[in-house]
């Protein structure tokens, strides 16, 4: 390219990082030979010398069917593209539910693709967040990657005290026979939200109950099957909190079934605000997660470790919306 | 490289392009050399020597919410991961359904990030198939692209045929006050299906009644409105042919609210033979389109032009599936 344009190697790489400090002549002369020798090869060495795509992931390693069964992908999704576009980011993204998957598309950030990752990824079994960061990917991860500490970002609700709000809601309701679905316990959401659950009915002095604690995978289905569970226990519970509002549409089925009034037998406390709260019926009174903000925060934390800043965790507060199913 | 692994240029590039005439020593020299100075760069100097980046988006220039909301989407992505596994290369999502986002990504496209674009774009009025063309980008278009002939690969099933045997089911029912909601008139499932229609009226003597013609986006909403539309210009429709699914769903729910019975007041006929047909109820008598067939297809015209093909065009036939709405 130097030589095509007839300048220094030095010219060159500065035209392709902005055109700083080159004369309008060597500029043109650079952008010529561009043009000529053609694009796509110069964007690969513009590459080659700022190390940047210009451009962001956004990952999320689960199966594809539970990215479109639950809302709250498409909320995520709609405001991290969002956040991006006022940087004139755009944003890739990449869905990876197999191993295969996961292998392929770390494969592909790694070289160099993507200049950062916005990671969704439930399961701390998941060892992409591990890759990405021992391969120096700036990553960002929605809710607290289990088992890596500090050194990943994350950004995320605050789940246990969400979950707090939610029971205390439910005691203060009268209710004392109060079950859980809770997520998968390999997810900071399951295992937060369930030890909130059981902070405060010990600080209540409800005694512990085991046979009120089920755990599903945040599906509608399994939602419904672990209501089906604790009725066949506790037959005669009086609420469930459930850790996400998807299950908690199954967990509504399932009552509605077994002839259980909501909320006058059985009230159902959701977490997570997304569309599936008022998509219930009744609608769900849930634990609103500030969705904006999250990628908002994602995006802001992205982009700042992308130029060079340490990672950080950022907590957001949760807030009780109280609707027809309590 | 070169350098570092005590080799010719030559050696490092035919090591990276695939280790096709190097001796076993400066394979390992080489290797040895990328491992000591780091993956990622050398990806991108190898994306510089083959002009590749082993990868490939599938590129949907329609509103996110429309992503999420028709599940032809979910199955087309579904069927090309799947087939572009087979080859170990990755799907790079990409939503542009905006004119920045459409001008980002045809950025990122043409940087040489992907090697080429499966793209699923309804509207003939969308420049991208055409910029993509014009910068060298191999593409394949789920559809065919209005207006550019043959310039661009594209596999389609075959619209107008599938209409033909619908309109024809109607006819053999009974039904002669059949109305029609096509899709959008800039889209090839809106012209072709539309033909479709108005030539087997004519050719079974039905006269042209354009009362009975009204247009929709292939959204539900836009179905329900096209429906009540038809219903209070000829109310004794007997029959309603709609574009997609998706759209019939919403023509089910305004006949319905109206106090018609379907089948036996009104006949409807969907077009897919997706998800949303067996959802609808009744469910719905629809045109099958083989998705399967057409990711794999599609997948299988992409890659044979990246690998140096010139473009071509697969149609493929669709099938009656009856079911309960007619």
């Amino acid at each position: 390219m130097a030589r095509e344009a007839g300048v220094s190697r030095g010219t060159v790489s500065r035209v392709l990082n902005g055109g700083h400090y080159v004369s309008p002549a060597a500029a043109e002369a650079v952008n010529a030979a561009i043009r000529r020798t053609g694009y796509v090869v110069n964007r690969h060495a513009r590459s080659l010398i700022t190390g940047r795509s210009d451009s962001v992931g956004f990952l999320l390693t689960e199966p594809q069917e539970r990215f479109f069964e639950d809302p709250n992908f498409n909320v995520l999704l709609r405001g991290c593209t969002q956040a991006l576009a006022a940087h004139d980011v755009p944003l890739l993204l990449m869905l990876a539910g197999t191993d295969d998957e996961r292998r392929r598309i770390t494969r592909y950030i790694t070289a160099g693709h993507v200049d950062g990752v916005l990671l969704v990824s439930s399961h701390s079994g998941d060892p992409v967040a591990e890759e990405l960061r021992a391969a120096g990917v700036p990553l960002v991860a929605c809710g607290k990657p289990i088992g890596l500490g500090s050194k990943v970002s994350y950004v995320a609700a605050d789940d246990r005290d969400g979950a707090r709000d939610m029971v205390r809601h439910l005691l203060a309701l009268g209710r004392r026979r109060i079950g859980v679905v809770t997520g998968p316990p390999d997810t900071p959401g399951g295992v937060e939200r369930l030890a909130g659950y059981r902070e405060v009915l010990a600080e209540a002095g409800v005694a512990a109950d085991e046979r009120l604690v089920v755990s599903g995978d945040y599906s509608r289905a399994s939602g419904e099957a672990g209501a089906e569970r604790l009725l066949a226990r506790v037959p005669d519970l009086d609420a469930v909190f459930v850790a996400s509002d998807l299950m908690a549409q199954g967990v509504l089925t399932a009552l509605q079934r077994s002839g259980r009034r909501v909320p006058e037998d059985v009230a159902v406390g959701g977490f997570d605000d997304s569309p599936a709260a008022v998509a219930a019926s009744p609608e769900l009174t849930t634990i609103r997660q500030p969705w904006d903000r999250i990628s908002t925060e994602m995006v802001r934390v992205l982009l700042a470790q992308i130029g060079g800043e340490d990672p950080a965790a950022v907590i957001l507060p949760t807030e009780l919306v109280k609707r027809d199913s309590t």
